[in-house]
């Protein structure tokens, strides 16, 4: 944030010094104009913009969404309008939050299986998100598919592992501005992922190294 | 398992059968065969080849590692290489099931970062995976440049569920025969991904119920 601050003193007139100031590349940010990731600058004549400190920031989070967490630029700036016009924090959030991540599951697809699941956790989730339910389905499905044998009790153990993460973040939910509790739900269910991931392998090492020895 | 078995009775001769019980277009099935992720058949003339019950089962596994788990060809044949070389359950096949899915670690890359955050927690990780601490220094350091405050508690509580999880995961791991246990890790590695992803938005949502109301 300190550095941030430095950077957005006084407007930045031109593209060329966005760009050296952002260090992004004057044809991507232009690219990200024509894509409406980043919102236009304040013309000053008919060939130039202003820009300034929200869009350096932008462009941090533009990079961030595209790079380490792998959206498309349909998906990311989903996520964007997402964060740009949610009002309050609220469950709807997540909604959208996770409606953006997740493809939307046929209508008249029977998704039983995963609403016994949710039943026996006693997990309260809306029932009008249809996505979420499809997404656990898809991927039981994809391991029966694969004729791998998912233990009753992993699954199990999957689920409170999952609930202690959410309680977690819940917890931390910011609540100085809705703002900042909409970004926060919104940007770390898209951030967060690779973390997650990235820290169960190395735990799966430390757990094994334990059972097994160093190897 | 009993499906298969069922669809394992006697020899498939043709590939337009081998097609018809997978359910896998011919063309399909001859570009697996291409791209070595399919065993070829046992040649019983010139032009044809004699498929199995093992060429069923393979296609099961390439469909859910390429839709699912959502691998390139590239990746895929990685994974199947590995579960069908190794042949025993170490500590080595984690390396060989996340390092076909983390991308290498630049050699001159400095890692203090994530070595300090394994320090503080204590766990063990092989020195020489160079690529796992990458992967978890990627997405601390993707959070940070999307301008995202990530608190330590989060980030310890991602960890603690995490060896949950993994805890869980070795617990189960099968003992009946070495390629049984190897097949469990390197699969469950790429097949439960997405699960675990699912129940996280799932428990979000459940979480939020109880803590802010149905909304």
């Amino acid at each position: 944030m300190e550095s941030l601050a430095i950077q957005c003193q006084g407007p930045i007139v031109r593209i060329s010094e966005l760009s050296r100031t952002s260090g992004v590349p004057t044809a991507t940010i232009k690219y990200y104009l024509r894509e409406r990731l980043l919102h236009e600058g304040r013309l000053t004549s008919a060939t130039q913009a202003q820009y300034d400190g929200t869009h350096v920031a932008r462009l941090r989070l533009i990079r961030a969404l595209l790079g380490p967490a792998g959206l498309s630029v349909v998906k990311a700036r989903q996520v964007l309008d997402a964060v740009d016009d949610a009002e309050a924090p609220s469950n709807e959030l997540l909604g959208i939050a996770h409606g953006t991540l997740v493809d939307p599951a046929d209508p008249d697809r029977d998704l039983s299986r995963a609403e016994q699941i949710l039943h026996r956790w006693g997990w309260r989730v809306s029932p009008e998100d249809r996505d979420g339910r499809a997404a656990l389905q898809d991927a039981l499905e994809g391991i029966d598919a694969a004729g791998f044998d998912l233990p009753e009790e992993v699954l199990d153990g999957y689920a409170r592992a999952m609930l202690d993460v959410a309680t977690t973040e819940i917890d931390h939910l910011p609540t100085e501005s809705p703002a900042a509790a909409v970004r926060y739900v919104v940007l770390g269910t898209v951030l967060n992922e690779p973390l997650l991931l990235a820290l169960r392998r190395l735990a799966e090492q430390h757990v094994s190294t334990l059972r097994f020895g160093a190897g």
